[in-house]
């Protein structure tokens, strides 16, 4: 349906399109729309196709938070190939991500239920505020209570939601989209940590971009959040960070987060958000499609890319 | 009503919200919506907020492709004052326009009916389209129809849909509805080739951003197409859009457009759009807003700015 969605006549529209289909990722919301619809009692063929659609809505959205993110923090990489900035330009990497949005809107509209519009309006708005947040205090150091609030925002809401769309989509019950949704906020969380422990920690070629970029960026995660608050390791993380470019020490600070057990602590706290998706995951009936949750958890712990 | 959905408690976004709303421009749409609200039997008072509620939107719609066109484009100013990306920067004024679309949308699936989620995803949609179409394709040398094109998808498309959301807002009739939404279209069409002729004739301070840039850009509007037909002009003008930096040339160029009378060509192109629009006009019931929308004709032709 993504493919269909991207079909058109334009020559120009098509090439990047194309582009855009190319470096695929790990198709998370969509699959957890489509989980979660496999919770009601319904599956009338209607609901199923509705189902599809907002799936695929939901994976138009990220597709164009990514392309615009690129240009916000000038990226050259992305799942392993040419960020569409790089390979066209800023100006097709704006436009084709307000293209992708506007394809959503259309797709949501068509779900032919106003409550799924206006969740997905509201993914949107607390995604950008999580990033005008971000880029607008770049540089300065948080607290580790504005990281979760930031990774909520940027990641565990979008989740959240993808989870409780699928259950809006083919009438699951008020309970279960709550546990849904609790499920999808923790994996989202989770993930995000592990997101920000791959910056320091994968292959590159495996992660498909460049890591250990985000200190250079001037956005500080939860291992520097935590090293920061070691009274031994403090004032030699501060001296980095504060020193005019930060990114030619990005190897010690890595030793540095591997000592003072900050990497050690942020994955701790990725397992504790797995758990509660889990415990949450036990709680649903036990419809086949709760094995993929709890599979799909597991995932979001181990990946490497 | 825009002030009220743009307040935040975040200082960040705030500013940016604050500077959004400084450079207000002529807020064209949201007049149509309001205007081609009143055309309906009802006036109770759900629907007139509801109305506001898209004239809002409608209005965050056009801020947000304005905000992301100067990125587009690489403009410094914008009506008046720097542009948000010269203001701030390309990230933020990526960030502001996505922020803004959210925004627009939440307001739209507020209004309680889905048509109106559609039409304005559409009008998104294809205002992408053309400026992707537009972007892509700079510097080729575009026949008359497909200018015709281009800017029924940037503006006619737009002002069209403005009048018919007013319309479905307030449960205008069906026949209503499409005059309604004839008028726009026209004034759309030549709204645009007014706003291409200002890019030859305007006083820059009036405008509020530099002129003569569309050559530069490789945007060659109606005056330019006009002119590579006239056998006389058409090897100078072809001349000087083929040199490595036509912008130095714009002085001839122009020129050359008032005496090959493209510019006048354009003026009477606009002049028929206008007489069009007017015509619908006297079909539409004889309501006191029927008068403004009159006026708001003759305002389109006439204005400076």
């Amino acid at each position: 349906m993504l493919e269909e969605q991207l079909l058109t006549d334009n020559e120009s529209i098509h090439e990047v399109a194309q582009y855009l289909l190319l470096a695929s990722g790990k198709r998370l919301r969509p699959a957890l729309v489509l989980l979660a619809g496999q919770f009601g009692n319904e599956t009338a063929s209607l609901q199923q196709r509705r189902l599809l659609e907002v799936a695929t809505a939901v994976e138009m959205i990220h597709m164009a938070t990514l392309v615009h993110d690129d240009i916000i923090d000038d990226a050259v990489l992305r799942r392993g190939i040419p960020a569409v900035r790089t390979q066209f330009s800023n100006a097709v990497a704006v436009l084709s991500g307000d293209f992708l949005f506007a394809l959503a809107f259309r797709l949501f509209s068509q779900a032919g239920d106003l409550a799924i519009v206006e969740l997905a309006a509201k993914v949107v708005h607390v995604m950008c505020v999580g990033e005008i947040y971000q880029n607008m205090d770049h540089g300065r150091i948080a607290t580790e209570e504005a990281y979760w609030k930031r990774i909520e925002a940027k990641t565990g809401f979008f989740l959240e939601t993808s989870c409780r769309l699928g259950a809006i989509a083919t009438g699951v019950s008020q309970d279960v989209e709550t546990l849904l949704g609790q499920y999808g906020h923790h994996i989202g969380l989770a993930y995000q940590v592990v997101d920000d422990l791959l910056d320091w920690l994968a292959d590159p070629e495996k992660l498909g971009k460049a890591v250990m970029e985000d200190v250079g960026a001037g956005v500080y995660t939860l291992p520097i959040i935590y090293a920061l608050k070691q009274p031994a390791y403090k004032d030699n993380v501060q001296e980095i960070l504060s020193s005019p470019d930060p990114a030619r020490y990005v190897e010690d600070l890595r030793q540095i987060l591997v000592r003072s057990g900050a990497l050690e602590y942020s994955k701790s706290q990725a397992e504790h958000h797995i758990a509660l998706a889990l415990d949450v995951c036990r709680q649903l009936p036990p419809v086949p499609a709760r094995q993929a949750l709890q599979e799909l958890a597991e995932f979001v712990l181990a990946r490497e890319y």
